[in-house]
């Protein structure tokens, strides 16, 4: 159908007003792509709903007509979780971007979705707490979207996964109902758990509109060891050293020689070009003193190389400086690169056969990679270099993307640690899945049998 | 349908052996009942299968005759939640009790449902992990019926419940099929999470055959501090502080002055008969002394008036010991009274006015109330006593337990923190979640369209 020619734009915009509908190219464009190497797509029609009430409108009217309908964040995921391949409507939550209700003697927050993780984090500053669970792109990213893909980060080795800290969420569903589930009670077995359902479905079943939150108190101290091993070998084992030990890290992140070298090179430092990890410490100043002397005996016992510590605010931001400056220097470094981001989950104990087997497949394929990751999860990044506008290396990049993921299932891990299926990975969810696969699409034909809600995701049609 | 008189009786003996199959009286007499005041019903036929393939089997038998299914582990539930309520089949999974797999650098291990929780904590003993969430039945239940049910208990607080430890599962659908859900990475997005759809489930979706479960460092030490104090108020503030504090408790529970008034019966102890709480801290005697220091500032800000350290595993011991005294006694000090055991969670700020509601509604229907729980997560216990063989107190108790459920749900807290539905709650949960339970019954209608698990529990027929 096309959806502007026919009568669907009159009434959508008189749920939600002519002010906050859009069917102009210049407004469209800027909904095609998130931040992943995916083909852009252009939706039909944006729509900047203020409630769950004018959602449900827009979703009866859309599921009457089967038309697809995309809800909307920061646009920051990276396997094109929200492009609309199928066209249809845009639903930008931008204007649902409240806080409802902090209650801070529970340490809980009601938030609407378009909220923006870093901006809830600065509302929460003044009742010393903070939602921890927060994805690299916690500038840009939405809280509903974190839901939606239940997004994950460094600090997930302490306070879990975004929907770790989910208690309540209100829910659109593709026919209009609007719907509640979980408790503000911290512990529920109430039921069947639809909320986990809805967690991580990348927008397939239900439009998110309402959360509650569950806080932590923010940390009196942060203090980050950045430390570097002749082998891969070890830096696996001091990680799993500190993660059995009576420390309890924020973060373990891993970063892989090449990645140091282009550290290096962005930031004119010295860092040793060796397998480095990181390990950020939150909590009392006299804990965190205990917690730093079993860390140097761990990375003694494990034959560190080098060893820093990162203690004032300033010195903090310069490393994650550092971790985050490589990107950026790939693509001054190598303007005629592209870079393909992968990213999958693995037993912790199976990080070095995983990083050899990417070493392996580089030097098969002939391509660079940049290995790093949340080692103290085992969710691992990597990307792989390729030239842009030539065919055969994009074929090899793809080619050496395929094998680890399927590496990382073979030895009993997972397609994707933190992002998602999207459309990238829908090919491996029979590889990982083949059992379970036939019962989610009985979900999704349970949630959404029309498929209008972000269509062609997750599953391959 | 008669069962035992059809042929079902020698199809399903075809399967499992003629040993692990009875339809004796004396053996269905042991699976007519749990821990709670539900009534007992009879089964038809015992069965002890011995793998997933042969509760496939028997499954596809049951499937096709429209026979109930009920998987047995420990039977400690307490809300009647595996009582054969329509007949049929019993598994008893005591035979699949087998740890499969101990992966312990990775802190994981794979074990089959029938594993005592104890159990397989004494043999992870030797690695020091240990699987932290565990029910104060932990002796009895068993790991699947854990997670059949989300069981919680006293270290959720840190810990989370058992759901959380749980990364991967083997099920056996209604209709015969054997799917995996999860992964051993710790954090896994790919596809929808049908794991904890089915953690929790009591049984009504699936039967769990095997699971990977996360662990946790044993602790180096525990310690635990009794406080009393004048109010419920400062009691709940002094939890609240602490939650809120660098401190990171294991547990803190709670117990009334009547609570308390049982154990000094029970044990010849002198406890100010106030509300108390007991907070355990897990972790390095260096960390310990440090948390010590700052929860002895909060007790005395919160007004204390009581303070007592145990130590040692043998005085801690002691503790638990008192904690756990209170159940017999009340048997022996009022022989003609049964006890009804309430449970709900709240947000932990509204466990004052949940108290002074418990107070009220006692006072009103004439009944003695014993109030107590997991404090630190909000989720509370309540016994109230009636009298055996009393019409009118069963009534009375039945409208006080039904009145407290209700205020939990109003306050934002719901129907049951770690119980589970059974067949006592499931009049609460349109009370609870009246948007969400169709989609519930759409699911179980998706899972077991012949509703043979476990009917009759969760939802009303």
């Amino acid at each position: 159908m096309n959806v502007i020619k026919s009568n669907i734009y009159n009434q959508l915009e008189n749920i939600v007003g002519k002010k906050y509908i859009s069917k102009t190219k210049e407004l469209l464009d800027m909904y095609t792509k998130d931040w992943s190497f995916h083909a852009p797509s252009l939706a039909d029609i944006i729509v900047w709903p203020k409630s769950a009430k004018e959602i449900s409108m827009v979703l009866k009217i859309a599921n009457k007509n089967k038309i697809p309908v995309i809800p909307w964040g920061g646009g920051s995921s990276l396997e094109g979780n929200p492009i609309p391949t199928k066209g249809g409507i845009v639903l930008d939550m931008i204007r649902m971007n409240k806080v409802l209700e902090i209650m801070d003697r529970d340490m809980q927050v009601k938030v609407q979705p378009g909220i923006i993780g870093d901006e809830l984090n600065d509302q929460l500053k003044k009742y010393n707490l903070f939602f921890p669970a927060a994805p690299g792109s916690s500038a840009i990213a939405t809280i509903g979207g974190m839901i939606a893909n239940n997004a994950g980060g460094m600090n997930a080795v302490k306070y879990g996964v975004v929907g770790n800290s989910v208690l309540e969420l209100e829910v659109v569903l593709a026919d209009g109902r609007i719907i509640r589930l979980g408790s503000r009670s911290v512990k529920s077995v109430s039921g069947y758990d639809l909320k986990n359902l809805i967690i991580g479905s990348e927008g397939t079943l239900g439009v998110i509109t309402t959360a509650v939150l569950k806080l932590s108190p923010l940390p009196k101290n942060k203090i980050a060891i950045m430390a570097s091993f002749e082998t891969v070998k070890d830096a696996v084992n001091a990680t799993l050293d500190i993660l059995k030990s009576d420390c309890e890290a924020a973060a373990i992140e891993f970063m892989d020689k090449t990645y140091i070298y282009y550290v290096n090179k962005a930031k004119i430092t010295s860092f040793p070009e060796k397998p480095t990890i990181i390990i950020e410490l939150h909590g009392g100043a006299d804990v965190i003193a205990i917690y730093l002397d079993i860390i140097k005996k761990i990375l003694k016992r494990n034959k560190n190389i080098s060893y820093s510590e990162f203690i004032s605010p300033s010195q903090l931001k310069l490393l994650w400086g550092y971790r985050k400056a490589v990107r950026p220097v790939l693509s001054k470094l190598l303007p005629n690169r592209g870079v393909l981001s992968a990213e999958v989950g693995v037993p912790i104990s199976k990080v070095e056969s995983f990083l050899k087997k990417a070493e392996s497949l580089s030097e098969k394929h002939k391509l660079q990679t940049v290995m790093f990751g949340h080692i103290g999860d085992g969710n691992f990044h990597g990307w792989a270099l390729y030239e842009l506008n030539n065919n055969d290396s994009w074929r090899r990049v793809s080619m050496l993307n395929d094998e680890l993921i399927k590496f990382a299932i073979s030895v009993n891990g997972t397609t994707t640690g933190e992002h998602g299926i999207g459309i990238g990975k829908r090919k491996f969810l029979p590889v990982e899945h083949p059992t379970s696969l036939p019962i989610m699409k009985d979900i999704k034909n349970l949630f959404d049998p029309n498929n209008i809600l972000n269509p062609g995701k997750i599953f391959i049609d």
